[in-house]
């Protein structure tokens, strides 16, 4: 293998698939990137078993070749080179990385020795922009492992409209668009969702792997295998008391009366009456804090509580402005929606106060 | 106690003070601030029982009096709060803090319960700009514990300038300014040195503290009580191999050949010769590197090994263009000074290679 490129299109490619090798491994292919030269091309994969990112550059390919080198060395060389091009050599089992007047030699596996997770065919192919329909619903995933089910979006293509939807048990987030394709429902691993590139992509979706790809980059991931609770279940629908708040006022105000509260409880009070509600914390250690802000609501007082991190989270999805805010009682959930942000539901669980 | 005060007047004091108050306390009143309110004008005080930091702001007074309050929840309450003025009112043991539709009520311990570092008489009072003077010694301040006398910059008044050393036995820096005040040399604990404001401050010195004052600010630290080695004696003078180099190339050079060194071994080869430097590392591990940079010299070839680290943050501390690094052979220290620095001169021990 010898080619010479660009150090950018060097240092773009190794980034874009150095996002999926883990930091630490104990095996020590998966802390490096498999290259290949061939035609004009560079090709770079990444993977940690689980994700496999794959991007290609342009390159002036003297000899064809692949190889195996340390994806954290060859991502600093290439940030690092003090010239515009790098050239990239096979000698026996070591690759040698020159630039100017830098000289760098890098151990090497063989390209054999690397895992694929490519193979296998999909059900469905279409073109979505997938980083807009999950962004507002990202942060409602489950960080609890013993809950593996939850540590991911659910994604599906109903024949009127493609869904994602996460939650942790305490808060629940769905979010819709237009129609793509009829698929099952998978579950969609937490880590893909952070390796989206923004706008339209074309994903591919089988009963183990999701496959997206835009451009010269490609993601493949396994899907998580278990079965994602029945969200239609979870989000109330007789809730009928009605509240329309200031989406910036309610959100600075929690954020106001939760300085009292202790790390291990995040809960405040809201005392709903027309035209207003009372935010209230108390903590035995520290004080007490109050606020209030407008509402437009005419119906009977009502006390509830909900966790002030969770407000913020689910109240950040929503444009600013009037947002709804959906009650039954102090013991049941909270169902936010906002106009401004057609096809977007957030649900959130009440706490004791 | 009863006053009102600009939130942002309020907000920049507790910040100042607040910077000395350790996050974890054991002590409850260490984590508070002491609150002073007489005249025009709230003093507010921090302490971690080493360096006391106590400032002042313009109130409207309408009630004197002192208190003691957490000084995390004040400075959250005093970035946060939605309205330009805040109101701060003593009712019985509890803090009543108010702004705009907001209130708090937090717990206060009695303001005689605060430690007082103040007391004491000092040898010398004198300006300088403080800050000026340690910033290009401070980053070679130990942080090993056992050799707590390290732990600070060593900081002496002689009749013909005024003198900031640091080291922790691998480097040393010294830099000295003009003349200001004889006394005696005393080592300054590290914390104070984050805490000084930029340009010429009055400063007071004592066999045991160290009082700095800039407005209506006012630090006060216990000093380190130890005794600073003899740093003239590890500042060689006999070093005849002179050798100039750019400072953004060395330095460069340096950081491209380490992204190979392991985690633990730091070490650069620095192969000298008329004309030229090659910089080398070894890692059994993941390979080589090499690279090399021009160098303004006529001497006889010579090796010698430096922790790049250790490169980069004493060339840090000079500006750009040619650096003199005088050396004697491969196993004795060498010195750095710059031309465009005058004033400062940087020890480096060197690693076997």
């Amino acid at each position: 293998m010898q080619l010479s490129i660009k150090r950018a299109d060097l240092a773009r490619a190794v980034t874009a698939v150095g996002r999926a090798v883990e930091a630490r491994n104990t095996v020590p292919v998966l802390s490096m990137l498999r290259l290949s030269a061939d035609g004009d091309c560079l090709t770079l994969r990444g993977t940690d078993l689980d994700v496999e990112v794959t991007a290609s550059a342009a390159a002036s390919v003297h000899a064809a070749g692949e190889t195996c080198v340390n994806a954290k060395l060859l991502a600093d060389i290439a940030k690092k080179a003090g010239n515009d091009d790098v050239s990239l050599t096979l000698e026996g089992d070591q690759l040698i990385v020159k630039s100017g007047r830098s000289r760098f030699s890098l151990a090497t596996l063989p390209a054999s020795d690397f895992p694929d997770l490519t193979a296998g065919t999909y059900n469905a192919t279409f073109d979505i922009d997938l980083a807009a329909l999950f962004a507002p619903v990202q942060f409602a995933i489950s960080t609890e492992e013993t809950r593996y089910y939850l540590n991911g979006i659910f994604f599906k293509g109903e024949f009127d409209k493609t869904i994602a939807v996460a939650t942790d048990g305490h808060r629940l987030s769905r979010h819709h668009v237009a129609a793509s394709a009829e698929f099952a429902g998978i579950i969609v691993p937490r880590k893909i969702v952070g390796l989206l590139p923004k706008g339209s992509v074309t994903v591919s979706v089988s009963d183990s792997k999701i496959r997206v790809e835009a451009g010269d980059l490609v993601i493949v991931s396994k899907l998580i295998d278990g079965t994602f609770p029945d969200y239609n279940r979870v989000i109330p629908t007789a809730n009928d008391k009605i509240i329309t708040v200031d989406r910036d006022e309610i959100m600075k105000a929690a954020d106001r009366v939760s300085t009292i509260s202790s790390e291990r409880g995040r809960a405040v009070r809201f005392s709903i009456a027309p035209g207003a509600i009372s935010l209230s914390v108390n903590n035995p250690e520290s004080g007490s804090a109050s606020d209030e802000i407008a509402a437009e609501y005419g119906g009977e007082p009502l006390d509830i509580g909900f966790n002030s991190q969770y407000i913020r989270d689910l109240f950040s999805v929503v444009p600013a402005g009037p947002v709804k805010l959906a009650l039954l009682d102090g013991g049941a959930p909270g169902v936010i929606t906002s106009a401004g942000f057609d096809g977007w539901t957030g649900v959130l669980m009440p706490m004791r106060v």
